[in-house]
């Protein structure tokens, strides 16, 4: 493999057992994504001296101290993040798991160069009012192609907030429409009065339940169910929402079996006594198929199956948030798949690798019982949905998810392998099973990620002390070996 | 001017006097938008044949309850959207006033199909993080450029409603940190622990002070400002925040200045207590230069400037909303410039007609006092932000603020002659001086707007009797001409 790469580029010292069967993988690898730099290459500290003056003269008009490295976007391709300074870096981060197929696709690039684009893009039309002739047949071959099981129809917007808001509030209309006798049962004239002083009993008193260190948005109902980190919800007004415990399961999970099963079964018991005793009693439960920003939390598809039933038995509305999960990074479609639940949720919300946004839903009734109920001007962007048809596309040509399963699995190992080789260095490894969304604890976990860069990787993190491995679906076992390899180094440092 | 039209097409019975001078105002207007149908024509009924079965195919997977009318946007140009029964109406609502320069601009067009656009749209970054070398360029040459003075910073967001719950944020975490103690004072461990669990003293309980009648958005916070209507509000949480009374002027003005003096004097008077006295403190007044979804109420400069001295009294951050107000339609490009404020507002919010949002702030210290605690996932679209600069482009290219300010007094003054030939079919016309910004009561309004449609003008409402006029900014006295036309035969139908 090492003959395909250019002089002068970064070349890891070591190399690991896994790259077995390099030349076939790397047949593939091209296959996945032409002219990709074929490894990384670091040139300067980053950021170097011209990310730091562009990053000057930016924050002079915008923020910049979260600024993680600047990046040169005419120079990125496929799975390599490419900064000013000419620094070249596997990115598996992948702009907070939001990029799907690779920087400058050429698949994307053609979607966006389409009349339909052009058109979409200097036309934005206020979708509720005055939707284009074609957008059902745009939604058909794009985000309902992909629809998830048993949900049929959408609500579009525009970010993954947004779109866990707008679910949200078709919970609260349904639930309160179904308290007052169904979707014939007029307003009361003190309804109408009262919820214009945001007073009960026009305004809900009903709530969303979320679970302790979840993670939905940060608009003020979704920051409301957000409970990951203090940084999030310092000095923000947020309703008085019940929060259950989430099940933290313990690894290696096949020698914690019955430890984590009761910690299961104990926060299921923890949501039904929140569902039956809240003062506000919960119109939906909102949960994220792995806990991404929160520390990558998993929990079993028997939890998940638990949580729906639950829902069921309480007539609570369940809605799955696959804004980071969804779109193939699990090695199935949407996480959910792999719950085998006994009926679909009643929402699923999308964004991120989407690039647009909106939530899934199957019942009719979810539509409230009266128009410009749930309606705001944009609701959602259809040069995004057709952005996203292009990524489904691109997903499909390549089989992208059954990739992302087997280049997930190869990943894994190889993260087993160094977590035997380096005790205590890669702590409750998890993801397995779980195409590449896969996280571990480090001991060192911000310095891990500031070393990463030097080798020339670019990872994210979760939580307190979680590695979180947001490759693109287009990562391959190529670029799990740079991966392996890197993070060898790294824990050597 | 008749001759310039296509055979066949609509050709309003009678013409006015105001059509003096067209052959000029003919010229002036090929130069604006080349290409643009020369006159309404209505083809079917609306929706016609072809709409009903596309709304019909849409409704199984998209609410259309909301629908006013299909469009075809491939064949829309310029003032004029096209539906797919061919029906060619001349748009004075276009998309709840967010289409600013015509549909299908050619600048626009052009703009859309650079390798910038191309670039952004395929690689959107996560912007907090990761932002791209050339985006302090992108905002400078802009959206900066458009700035309003005193305000040279932007945080970046992607509708309007967003924008506005983030400058909610920035006002919370602002005036957090002053009564902490400034912004190098700690948390404590019990704000730490308490905001978690969405209580004080760790979250906040301040408010955001808006006016009644106010529309600001539809997510929880920025619903919990909206006072609007009920069905915006029915059944959703709200927080406890209050509301101020806003002055209802009478029209005409000159005949009502002491009555109205005093309803603006009453109206700062109610702010003032609710500043000092309610029980949840403003931490911000919010407020739109006109009101528009809320009826297009509007108040003097005098009442703005009260406001500005109101919030300066008793240190509250003032956001000025011009989501709806913004990028010329008031003959200004910000509709504040009206105002001649002793001091720039806090932060001014913008959307629609930007086709991307944000807020403007001057004072840097609205940057909360630590990284990430102002921060989503994508924080703005850069391709959107591109698409602006094509619009601010053509805004200068063609100076439409000028334009629109001078097309606005047109309008009105014909309106004016309209009013006073049909006694209360115009009432309480207001607008005088605010570019195309004009509204009156009809006393049936919703049968107004639906018999425009059947003369070839799609008209918008707001409030309870209000038809509201929201043209793009290269409408001109040409397209005023038919709408005058459009409006004495729905009067007398």
């Amino acid at each position: 493999m090492a003959s395909v790469r250019a002089a002068g580029r970064f070349q890891p010292a070591a190399r690991t057992a896994l790259q077995a069967g390099i030349s076939q993988q790397t047949r593939s690898y091209a296959s996945l994504f032409a002219g990709e730099p074929s490894g990384p290459e670091i040139k300067t500290q980053i950021p170097g001296p011209k990310s730091q003056q562009a990053i000057k003269e930016l924050d002079k008009v915008f923020d910049t101290r979260a600024v993680n490295m600047l990046a040169d976007y005419t120079k990125s391709k496929g799975n390599y993040i490419v900064d000013p300074d000419g620094n070249v870096l596997l990115d598996v981060y992948a702009q907070i798991a939001s990029i799907p197929v690779g920087y400058n696709n050429p698949t994307l690039a053609k979607a966006a160069q389409s009349l339909e684009m052009i058109n979409s893009l200097i036309n934005r039309p206020a979708l509720g009012n005055f939707p284009s002739h074609d957008w059902a047949q745009i939604l058909e071959t794009g985000i309902l192609s992909v629809a998830p099981k048993g949900l049929d129809q959408v609500f579009t917007a525009t970010a993954g907030s947004d779109a866990n808001e707008c679910a949200f509030k078709a919970a609260f209309m349904y639930k309160a429409q179904q308290r007052r006798g169904g979707p014939d049962v007029e307003f009361t004239a003190e309804e109408l009065s009262s919820c214009m002083n945001n007073a009960l009993p026009g305004a809900s008193n009903l709530s969303i339940l979320s679970f302790k260190s979840a993670f939905h948005g940060r608009l003020f109902g979704t920051l409301s169910t957000t409970r990951s980190k203090p940084i999030h919800k310092l000095d923000i007004p947020a309703f008085d929402w019940p929060q259950a415990t989430f099940p933290l399961l313990k690894y290696p999970l096949e020698e914690h079996a019955s430890e984590n099963a009761k910690a299961e079964a104990d926060a299921l018991a923890d949501v039904e006594r929140l569902i039956t005793t809240f003062p506000h009693p919960p119109a939906a439960v909102i949960v994220e198929p792995i806990q991404s920003e929160g520390g990558d939390n998993h929990a079993s598809p028997a939890f998940f199956r638990g949580l729906r039933e639950l829902t069921v038995k309480h007539d609570v509305l369940f809605i799955v948030d696959e804004v980071q999960t969804g779109i193939g990074a699990t090695g199935k479609f949407w996480a959910h798949e792999h719950w085998d639940l006994p009926s679909p949720p009643d929402m699923v919300t999308f964004s991120k690798k989407a690039q647009t946004a909106g939530y899934y839903y199957g019942n009719h009734a979810l539509r409230p019982n009266k128009p410009y109920r749930q309606f705001n001007t944009w609701m959602g962007d259809p040069a995004r949905a057709i952005l996203f048809r292009g990524i489904i596309d691109e997903v499909n040509r390549l089989n992208l998810v059954e990739h992302t399963a087997k280049t997930g699995d190869y990943l894994y190992a190889g993260i087993e392998k160094l977590a035997a080789k380096y005790p205590g260095q890669f702590k409750n490894l998890r993801g397995k099973g779980q195409g590449t969304f896969i996280a571990f604890d480090s001991p060192q976990r911000d310095a891990f990620l500031k070393k990463a860069k030097t080798v020339g990787v670019n990872i994210g993190g979760s939580g307190e002390s979680a590695v979180r491995l947001r490759p693109m679906l287009i990562f391959d076992t190529e670029h799990a070996d740079i991966l392996l390899e890197a993070m060898e180094k790294i824990v050597k440092m």
